[in-house]
Order: C-alpha cells, then sequence, then structure tokens
C-alpha cells in the first residue's frame, strides 16, 4: 500500500474561518510543527488575494524545515490575460515556494456565471496557467474547484477540465467538494469513473457542510488517492475543512497506510492542542482521538470492563495519538468510578463504606448545582479528603472587599481587593490592586498567605474559565469558574460556583491554593 | 425509495456524556418536540440500570403523542435465569413501552470474558429473551453490540447471533458500531455481507470515534438499512453518537428518502438549538446544518457570487432546514461585505466613501484586540453610527464603583454598585445591589437612568457569556463579554472587551442601552 501524502492548508483555508486568525509569527510556529509532525506540504497563504500572506513566503524561506514543502496557493489566470503577465501568478511565482497550488473552475454554471467566458476558454485558461507555473516552480498541483458538483451537473466537461491539467503535466490534480455535500458513496463512484480517464496521480480536498470530510477523504483513499488536503482540528468556514487530526490515525493504524511515523503519531495529541492555543480556541471535549472525552468512560458498568481489557471499548489505543484513558466523574457515576478515581488520588476508600456513599450524594448534589469536576481534579481530591478528615486546615480567610471603580468617564476601571486571613491565632490584613476584580482577589490572598506560606510563591494561576449556567435572567445566573494552577513540576484545575462570579472565582482560588499547600506538606 | 424510521436516543444514550443530564420534566418536553418532529422512535431510558428512568416511563404514559413510539431499551438475560425470572426484563415489560430493544453480545471475545460464559449460551440467551418479549411487547428490536468488530473478528459468530435474534421474530435487527471505528467503506461491505443471510430490516446505529458516524448511518442506509439510530445534535459520550440534525436533511434532500415531512425539516435547527438550552449546552457555530456559520460566508469574493446565484457555494438551500444565509464582519472582508451587512441595518454607505474605509480599519483593529462582531450586531451597528456621525450621545456616564464584600468566612459575597450618570445639564446618583458585581452595575446604571429615559423599564438583559482570551498569565487575559438584551419585540446582542471583567461588562451593557434609546428614538 502506498504512501499518501498529507496536505495542511490550515494557515489558508483554516484561516477563512471567521473565528481563525493567525499572526505572521503564529503561522511560523504552527509551520514548524507541522514540519516535525511529518506533514509533506504546508500551504502558507495566499499571496495574491492576501497581502499579508506574502510576509509568509518571505519569512519561512529564512527558517530551516526538516522536510515540509511549502506550497503557495492561487487561482488560474484571468480571462484576458496571459499567464505571464497576470498578477496572481505572478505573485506566486516571486513568492518562490517549493510547491504552487492553483484551483480552476470545474462546473460548467460557474464558468459561464461566475467567469463569464465560454467553456472552451477555462480549459485553455487552465492549460496555459499550468504550463507556465510548470517552468517556474518545482512541483505544481491543481485544485479542481467544486469537482463532484461539476461532475453531477456535466461528467464530460468535469473531466476535460481535470484533462486539461493532466496535459500540461502538473503533479497532483486534487478533486475538491468545495460546497462540502457530497456523501461518501458518490465520491466513491466518482473517483471510480476519474480513475478511468485519468492517470495523473490524484488528491481530495473535503469540507465538513455534511458531517461528512473525514469519511469523504478516507473513502477516497480507498480508491486510490494520494493526496489528502485538511486543517488542523478541522479548522474552515462553514462548517470547516478536512479534520487531518481525525484521518492520520485512521489512515496509519486501520488502513495500515504510510504518512507520518508513529512517534509523530503519539503527539498528534499535543500538535492539535497546539494549533488551538495559537488560535485561542477551547479545545472541544468530544474531538475524535484527542479530545479529552474521546477515551472517557462514563456509567458504572463500563469502567470496570475496560480496566480488564481496554480494547472492549476503546477502537483504538489512545497512547498511540498521545491520549489516555479516563474516567470521568459524573452523577451517572457507579462506586467503581468513584474508586477508581480515588485510586489515583492514592486515597483508599472502602467500597461498602458510607463515606464512599457521602462523597458519591455530595458530588451529585453539587453538579445540579452547576460543578463539574472535569478539569477541576484537584477541587474533587480535596472534596474526598475533606470528607474523609484528612485534609489539613492550613488557613481562614475572615473577609474580603474587592472594589472596581471608574472615576472620570475617561478613566479606566481599577480594581482593588482587601483581604484579612488567619493562620495559627495571627491575623494578616492587606490589599492588593489588579487587572479586574478577580486578579486583584488573587494577588491580595497570595500577598496575604505568603507571610506565613513563602512557598506558594512558587504557584501561578495558568487559566481561567468563567462559564455562565443560563438560570433564567442574563446576569443572574450560575457562575462556573474553572481555574489552573501550576508550579514547576505540575499543573491542578480547581472550581467554584456561584450566582456571584467574585463568590463562584474566590472559592477556584482558595481551593488551588489549599491544593498547593497539601503538596507542599507531602 | 422507501421510509427510513428514525430512532431517537437522545433520552438515554446522548445522556450518557458526561457534561448532558436531563431532569424528567426536560425529557418529557424533549419527548413531545421529538413527536412533533417527526421522529418515529424515542428512547426514553434504561429502566434496568437507572432507577430515574422507570419515572420517564410511567410519565410519558399520561402524555397525548402525536405519532412517535416509545421504546425501552435494556439487555439480553442474564445467563443463569429464564427471562420471566430476569429483573432486567421485568422491568422492561412492567414499563409498558410501545417498543423494547435490547442489546446482546456479538463478538465471541465479550462472550467468553465479559459474560464468561459459552458461544452457545449467548445465543440462547438472545433468541429466549427476545422470544419472551415478543410475547409482552407490541414491538421489538434487537441491538447487536459491537457488531462490526464482532463480525471482523469472528463474522459466522457475528451472523449466528443475529440468526438467533431473525429466529425469534424480532421487528428489527440493528448493527451497532459501539466503539465508533468502523470505516465507511467497511460498513458498505458488511452490510452487504450480512443482507445475504439475514432477512430481517435491519436498523444502525453507529458512535462518532472515528468521526464517520453520520457518513456510517449515510452508507449504511445506502446499503438498505431501514432504521437510523441516532441522538439529536450527536450528544452523547466520548465523541458522540450519530447526529440526526446532520443525517435527517442528508437523507430528505440528497437521498430524497422519505422520513419526516417538509415542515418538520424547515424546523430542525429549532429543535437542535431547544435540545442544546435544556442541556445548557452552546450551540457550536460550526455545527452542520444548522449551525450559525453552516452557510455563513467569510471573504469579499464569496459573498458577491452569492448574493447573485446562491447555489453557487451552498450545498442546501439553508431556509429548508430553517438556517439562513450569513454575511459574516472579520478582518477578512472586503468591502461588499461591510456593505452588505450596514444595508441590513438600513445604513447607506458609499463603497467609494474614505467613512467607509475607516469603518474597516477600525473593526481590524478592534477585532485585534479581541472583539467579536458576530452576535455582537448590535455593537456594530453603533459603531458605524458613531463613525458616521449619526449616533445621538442620550447620556454620560461620569463614574462607577462596585464594590464585593465577604465579611465574615460563612457569608455570602455581597455586590453592591454606585453610579452618576449626567443627562442634559442633570446629573443622578444612585445604587444598587445585585447577585455579582455585572448585575449589581446593571441595576445600577438602569435606575440611574430609567429615571430620564423611562422605557428602559421594557429592557431585558436576557444573556451574558464570558471568553476570556488567553493572553499570558490567567487573570490577566483579555475578557470579552457578549450581552444579549430584548425587549417584547426584539433582541440585540452588544460586545465590550477589556482585561477588566468589569470594564468589558460595562461597555457591552452600555451599548445595550444606547441600541435601547436608539430604537425608541425611531
Amino acid at each position: 500500500m502506498g504512501m499518501v501524502k498529507l496536505y495542511d492548508t490550515t494557515l489558508r483555508d483554516g484561516t477563512q474561518s471567521e473565528d481563525i486568525s493567525f499572526l505572521l509569527e503564529d503561522k511560523i510556529r504552527i509551520a514548524h510543527r507541522l514540519d516535525e509532525s511529518g506533514i509533506h506540504y504546508i500551504e502558507g497563504g495566499w499571496p495574491g488575494s492576501n497581502p499579508k500572506d506574502v510576509a509568509f513566503f518571505k519569512e519561512i524561506k529564512k527558517e530551516k524545515l526538516s522536510q515540509a514543502k511549502i506550497a503557495a496557493f492561487g487561482s488560474t489566470r484571468r480571462a484576458k490575460v496571459t499567464p505571464d503577465k497576470d498578477n496572481n501568478i505572478i505573485t506566486l511565482i516571486k513568492a518562490e515556494p517549493d510547491v504552487i497550488t492553483i484551483f480552476g473552475k470545474t462546473w460548467d454554471f460557474h464558468v459561464r456565471e461566475a467567469l463569464r467566458i465560454s467553456l472552451e476558454e477555462n480549459l485553455e485558461l487552465i492549460n496555459d496557467s499550468l504550463i507556465h507555473l510548470k517552468k517556474n516552480a518545482p512541483e505544481v498541483f491543481y485544485d479542481a474547484e467544486h469537482f463532484f458538483d461539476g461532475y453531477k451537473a456535466n461528467p464530460e466537461y468535469a473531466i476535460k477540465t481535470l484533462q486539461a491539467a493532466e496535459d500540461a503535466k502538473v503533479d497532483c490534480i486534487v478533486l475538491c467538494d468545495t460546497n462540502g455535500g457530497t456523501m461518501p458513496f458518490e465520491v466513491a463512484e466518482i473517483i471510480k469513473a476519474v480513475k478511468k480517464q485519468i492517470k495523473t496521480p490524484l488528491g481530495i480536498h473535503t469540507h465538513n457542510d455534511g458531517e461528512c470530510a473525514v469519511a469523504n477523504s478516507l473513502v477516497a483513499v480507498n480508491e486510490g488517492i494520494v493526496q489528502i488536503q485538511g486543517t488542523i482540528n478541522g479548522f474552515g468556514e462553514r462548517c470547516g475543512n478536512a479534520n487531518l487530526c481525525s484521518i492520520i490515525p485512521a489512515l496509519k493504524l486501520k488502513m495500515k497506510r504510510d504518512c507520518i511515523n508513529e512517534e509523530q503519531l503519539r503527539k498528534m495529541r499535543d500538535l492539535s492542542r497546539f494549533v488551538y492555543e495559537l488560535a485561542n480556541f477551547s479545545p472541544p471535549k468530544h474531538q475524535a482521538y484527542v479530545g479529552n472525552a474521546a477515551f472517557a468512560h462514563k456509567g458504572g458498568v463500563h469502567v470496570s470492563a475496560i480496566q480488564r481489557h481496554p480494547e472492549t471499548y476503546e477502537h483504538i489505543r489512545p497512547e498511540l495519538v498521545g491520549n489516555c484513558t479516563r474516567v470521568l466523574i459524573s452523577d451517572l457515576s457507579g462506586r467503581s468510578n468513584i474508586l477508581a478515581k480515588a485510586e489515583e488520588f492514592n486515597i483508599n476508600l472502602d467500597s461498602k463504606d458510607p463515606v464512599t456513599l457521602e462523597i458519591l450524594d455530595n458530588i451529585k448534589e453539587m453538579e445540579h448545582r452547576g460543578f463539574q469536576f472535569e478539569g477541576a481534579e484537584a477541587s474533587f481530591e480535596l472534596l474526598m479528603k475533606r470528607a474523609l478528615g484528612t485534609h489539613k486546615k492550613f488557613f481562614s480567610i475572615i473577609g474580603f472587599r474587592v472594589i472596581d471603580e471608574k472615576r472620570h468617564e475617561d478613566q479606566k476601571v481599577i480594581s482593588e481587593a482587601t483581604v484579612m486571613v488567619k493562620v495559627g491565632g495571627k491575623i494578616e490584613h492587606t490589599a492588593a490592586e489588579g487587572n479586574g476584580p478577580v486578579n486583584a482577589l488573587d494577588n491580595a490572598l497570595r500577598k496575604a498567605l505568603e507571610k506565613f506560606y513563602p512557598r506558594l510563591k512558587e504557584m501561578r494561576l495558568l487559566d481561567y474559565k468563567v462559564r455562565v449556567l443560563p438560570g433564567g435572567q442574563g446576569t443572574a445566573s450560575v457562575i462556573r469558574v474553572l481555574i489552573e494552577s501550576g508550579d514547576k513540576e505540575s499543573r491542578w484545575g480547581t472550581v467554584g460556583v456561584s450566582d456571584n462570579i467574585i463568590d463562584a472565582s474566590y472559592q477556584a482560588l482558595i481551593d488551588g491554593i489549599e491544593y498547593k499547600l497539601d503538596k507542599v506538606e507531602e
């Protein structure tokens, strides 16, 4: 089974999503990461359309990549111009990428209505643009835009457009499901028909408008295509592009196709999260292969079975993609879930102990109020310790006050927090400012407690998430705050819930601090 | 082409997702909605496993459904017990549903390791459980658990388990891809093989671990299955179940299969959002068919083409599923996007006017700072009016102060806001409490301004969303607040961005109030 090449368009098609945009530095970092991950082609942008993209191609030349090739994207020449005089084509060649990929019209309807030229002219336009590019770039790919819809509308003409590309001796002809609506069995049928008439290696570029982009790509590989175009995490406009993070593991582990190596595959989850981070996106929990919940089992029954035979409920071993089996804490949890979780924290719970039942009830009640312990396992651990009576009370917070003030119309809001804490018999009363009330409160709490516990200085607030759980009217809802804290060795999550955002943040901050002090004790 | 029956398991398999749980009242409401939407079977729960589910079957009997049938889920009998004495089976029959669906083991591995019985005993267990149920319920379905994996491991045995069900004369045999890892071409092949040996109508139940659940379901229909099991919005554990909201439109519009009627299909988006609301979930923007971005086009080029010929870039007409084409505002926006948006607000922008360019620059700069106008179109409109000089300044906020105080360890946090506003030459200085600082500030602002503009009383805060955009350390990040306000006639969204959550909320609140006052003026 031959190798399948991976062509990433996160930096071009991915950025057409309304909520994704990358700074130049981010694009360079992502390109390096893609290169390390074994991605063969990195489409860096559309220099003829986005002036900012010209800078990418200039910068990436200064970088050292281990194996990936850089591709620039553009379109066939305009109608009344020769390729050597077409601005878009000139810009593409000037960018000096390793690969130039241009798209052209396949659907007779588009040729007539959008380009307003004859069907014959369109074939010339495809052919001579590609011939010109082949003389001026090491590798040239042709993206047959709207291929499947065009084929369904007028199969003979659609094939002619591919032949126009084949005659120009392009290196790969990529069949694009631009509208994203083609169904898997249609993709199979159409590719079979194309392969009877076209000998050039084929690629596939799908969109997720029918929630079939990944499936369509895999079906296409099964029919003999050798290049898959997609994006990390399926970024892209409308419903997204084909998600390479879902395609690559299936390609390698299930279809046994050579694409990236095992070590690179093990870093798939890291790659996914890295790109989310740069895109300022929360990774969706339920994402295939790499999501937090992808191998997370709920419901007491499953968990015991999984612990004995993981292949019972897991379609692949999660470690192969850098993920792991998780036991979820929830109100469907049977005793086995709680016990398994406690074991992870080295807490010995007797399954017949009424305290275990009490913890279970506590969890259900807190969840009804809005608590979520996934991502806040430090709060869960503290909950168990408090129930078992093994938690040491390191301090009392006697009270606090947070003031946010805007003195004049043009003045920024200033936030200041005052706290009073008690440790042993001693009281510490201090104040701090911050960017916002929660930051001020966090600064003041730590300032006060560091006097007694200097090791709190090692602790940093790493992430702060707020979720408003609708309870009726806007700001009178229940607010859940998830905080991630960390020191040099580890990171831990804590949670707080209240209808008051300061109170919710306070709960999560206190748990974070108590967890650190527990760690220091041990 | 025959009818395909839709079997919804949102209330059972859907709730195995860690973040989904429904109260009894919610389940009844969802059942009604599913019934109105034309869903043929509603799986209400697993009474033998979850005592709370027993209540559902009791309650739903009191309700009047127009066509849907209620199904109860459970398992084959335990090994050493006859069906009439098996608790799970007794509970199923007692629930008196229209349909009983039980699952049984297909994979020889599971029979030996999980059930610890012989392969022959398992066949008896499947057969006599179903025979017993057929005598005691109007319709009985058999879910062949792990069917595709079981077939790959031992095809002869897997078929035997189906034959055991067929011999019991079940009404439908559902092939389940329980681990969610089967690929679309495998599904097609295996179903072809099954159909040669099994004459009973077949169903399909897929999971999304490979991001192929929808595709696998459609492929299965193409191979002749007549029942699809899935959930609304693809809810379910791990990566979710097959998403009925993506399957139904494809079934009806592309595969031309009878399932629900056109009017019900037009309500697909409403159904999706209704279930998200009850589940306390933010609808994902990029969801196929029904997501806000599903027909949202970015990039100046596409937009002009779409306005002329929508079928150019849309795989279906969005109105058919209750959605619509949207023009996005973003920093890739060409003039045509801004002009189209302005038109929606009845603002006449001259495309050659330097003010249009200024608005464009403003938008890009604000987006870089974290603003997002999608969902905050009232802020966008105010931005344009302020740039055009057509916005009336209704009030000045001279200053405000918000105090959040926790006086004792056990006392709740109390929030109080003081504001000073100026209208004409007159100053109003007042205070208000609230659940949290933002609610207090909102109450105080409106209390002060209602003295001058009594119609502000008609306005309510409907939704409040906070997003922390990572900028480095936790609480020192940029915070974006999206607020939705409304009165009896309409709803409008506003946005605020700052590193201070109070400031960000304040900006969004002020825009919301100004927008209302603009409306009152007109």
